[in-house]
């Protein structure tokens, strides 16, 4: 099957960060490939993934980087494809310089920014572009919603039987 | 028509930097709908809002807000649809707080976040989305990203004929 | 007992953070009920706890979050009662998004931020506003201000007798 | 009439900006009384009107300073009222030296903060503190919250009607 | 002894850091003496220290603290001696509010800041001051500098010898 | 006359803000001298500047610089003087380098760091140190601050007098 | 003749900032070229500049860049020429941006940062390069230094002469 | 041999973290001295240094220094060879304060700064310089470039035959 999200991570130590997206994909039944790619150590590679993933089949590319994190902002720069950024926690500045670098992106070429080290936002998101095509993935998305609610629902009432303490006590 | 893209603003000061999305959107023919709400102030309208986007069509929100722009995330917290939110330049931390308060979604709820003030990218980012199901839309930004890049050789022309000097005179 | 305070975390793993300000209500003999709820993953309930919360009696909510922290402001925008916000420190920023979404409310709908991970001073701060109509609640806070006092003074006692040396291998 | 609200400013240049909350104020019909003190230039002052005004009938503050803001704090210490302190942007760091160090407030001696230069909301904030204990006060809130929204709707039908650029145009 | 240096910690947690400040004080021979209070906490003992420190003797004084760190303002709001400022690393922010709460005091009223836990140049600092009319504690001073300079070069000189790989090993 | 305060400037850009220092030392009749060095530009003058001026006669340096604030610290790094640093507001980061470049110094070499701008506070400052041997001076101090609290009184009285409609009006 | 020095600018709205650089490199009679390119909208040329850069004898790159400046960074690359970045003030960031995307580079492809708009500190750092193999340059890098030097010491002689306001009215 | 590359630390603390900066030198086979310094405690000694360095036939100096890292500026304002700066991650700033005290150099005297701890970056762009005049070092540093794109693949070539789980338990 061809995948329809590309992940391209700038450093094989983001991977375990990365799969945190990887399991929601799972999850949601979506189609994946995951690429290490570097857009300094290796921009041929980075340009010439960018430029030839719509054609091969890509919807979305998730990329995931720390530092001046610029791989997002140079495959936005070769493809038409929505790009999600994903800022990396890594070095002194913990994220925020990877959070400018990929937010602050310049007028004409967008990147979609999600959370410092957002990785399953990243998922999700692409998912729901995806969906804009796809009843049955919207139908699972508003499952996974609905989920989401139910678990804060069951916290709550543990919590309410429990009280705090046995709750804390409980985890 | 029906529109494709839902701008929601958390104020009516918005409505000018919104005008650069709107301008994006008219260019590719995109249908939109632009609206005021308040995540705060008007917070029932805002849900509403979300809850209904889906059915009424609509395919991506973009929603701007400044300060503690909470906008943006609330109408994600109502809708699988994915939700682009623009941090505007306000108030004494000049849109900062507007960025975290975008881009450091919690896991489960993603909004993808542009640049602060970046209105423009907001609404090729929204295209961008709706071209995975719109061919002639993808064949319009291929168009558009290689004007962009025209744009730069003929700005590059004329400051390699006039020089430094002669360019800025000529501005 | 009606509660008259209520706590509501985004998260259960805003719960080892929030017992201090349970324990200060518990100290100050003020009835609390402590709720699970998320301004994203379940805006219904939050917007149901928030609207009812004055008509079933609370007089004050305290609500915790971390990472783009809509909660306060959430609940704030469904009710009149005043909102104090818990900044919890998590995630890459450490807290200072929270605080940002937190503090910098737009006009209209305030919520009052307390420190990041300031659970003891929203406690007490509860209580401050309740202590407006209660009398002996004041009595104690005035009792619980010169403690704070006295224990300041206790410590230095010890401080003068055992010196610098004395009083760390001491502690 | 004994004024319910005490309003505090660091410097007379604060005034402008409290003018915000006194308009509040004088709407909701909330008596106040407006004070110029400094924490720093003027302690004694600070400290015996921060010591006296539970007595005098005051029951909430609300304390204003920029820079170092000290005095939310250090009148919070002479006081078991709640103080709301607005943190003014002045000088190079515009205000989030002053969020810090007001917002910042160690345990025990709560300050409860809104954004910076927010003297609007610190105004609706003690009246919500107020109302605790005062129904037609609290009433009076829910007209303003309801306003609020209304008016945020009268925006939104204009915009309807007008289109962006007819409602820039009619701005 | 009269004390010269009053050094006066926010919170006993302190007193491991300020260590560094009381040995460098016992090096030099500077007599000193070690209070805890808290601007917030015990307000009247903190103005009390500050109105009467000139008058027992104190030459200058060194105050810590962290998060909203007004210890040293209120210090000096209350006594023209010097008041050195060291703010406390601690907290979500980590020192930064406290620093930002020491160094932005309004103009009148200075406090002169030194680094995040700069507890030992706050004592040298001291005895700067201290040394303007002590010529004995100058010559102890310009010993210091130089001993500083002679670990410099003794440190280099042994690099010189081992070589990176040897130094590193010999640590 | 001696100068027995040394105010060094890191660029004549400097001066207009260093006039407020100048004013507090005539208005206290403390002697000083006005230098343009650079820790950069003019290191050997620099030097040489810092390390004569004990011998000179001088008491303390104050030293103004905006940017990577070098000059207050390499002055402090050739002198035994206390070094008072007045970070200034310039660039694109409006002081907050200068704040880090001056208040961060290492441990051995202290310089006491004021508020971003804090021109006149640094003047103050040095007056509080030479005042340590001068009793005459610190009577002037003392005044100085009596002054402070009878304008805050006199603008306070002013302020309820003429309400704050008044005021404003009036100012 | 060949361009040592080869200036690129992601936008020509930069252009009057790098008159800075141009100016220096005039002086220091360092040829040079100036290119308008862009990392994001003109990928292809960005990365044909650096490529063929080297072969066609320049030296040593400048690249500005405002926002998510990744222009250097995407330069570096595709070079092993150093490259200095320029991270440009614009935005609501005011270059803090640019500065991180430029100065954060990860290991293996480094980038030179000068100051957010340290246009003109960059023409010197490449003329500091170009001496490396050039002592006619060298030459003229000592003397520029030693009249920086010069200036210095003649506004000092000034400000001596006509005292603070006689310097200032002189202006 | 005469040593090319001179790198200057600080403190002997910075010593583990440049030994990425000497393996860097060893592969590459560039001759480097290294050496313990510090602006503030040794001044003389750094500025004889950096007066030296260009004679003695030095030709890049990198700096390395943590805090209010002011030794690269001190460096670069004593000679006219290229300054490298490398902030430091220390004290609770973590390197905030070292990059913003290197980078933002005032105009005429410039450093040119690698990210925050960025030891290695710091070596490879002073082989960059001194490839300008020595071709067999330009093509040791192509093959290093080509080095890193060829880790980058190989990398990405066992992740697409591990798959995600595979690699990270093969890690």
């Amino acid at each position: 099957m061809t995948a329809l999200v590309g992940i391209v991570l700038g450093s094989d130590s983001d991977l375990p960060l990365m799969k945190d997206a990887v399991k929601i994909l799972d999850t949601l039944e979506i189609s994946y490939e995951v690429t290490i790619s570097s857009a300094h150590r290796a921009p041929e590679k980075t340009a010439e993934y960018a430029r030839s993933a719509e054609a091969r089949g890509i919807k979305v590319i998730i990329a995931a980087a720390g530092l001046a994190a610029h791989l997002p902002g140079v495959i936005a720069a070769h493809s038409i494809l929505p790009v999600i950024g994903v800022p990396v926690k890594s070095g002194a500045l913990e994220g925020v310089d990877a959070l400018y670098s990929i937010a602050q992106m310049p007028p004409g070429i967008p990147v979609a920014s999600v959370a410092i080290n957002g990785a399953k936002n990243a998922a999700i998101l692409a998912a729901q572009m995806i969906a804009l095509a796809d009843a049955s993935l919207g139908k699972k998305l508003h499952d996974f919603k609905e989920d989401l609610a139910r678990e804060v629902e069951a916290k709550d009432s543990k919590l309410k039987e429990l009280g705090v303490e046995g709750y804390l006590n409980n985890k």
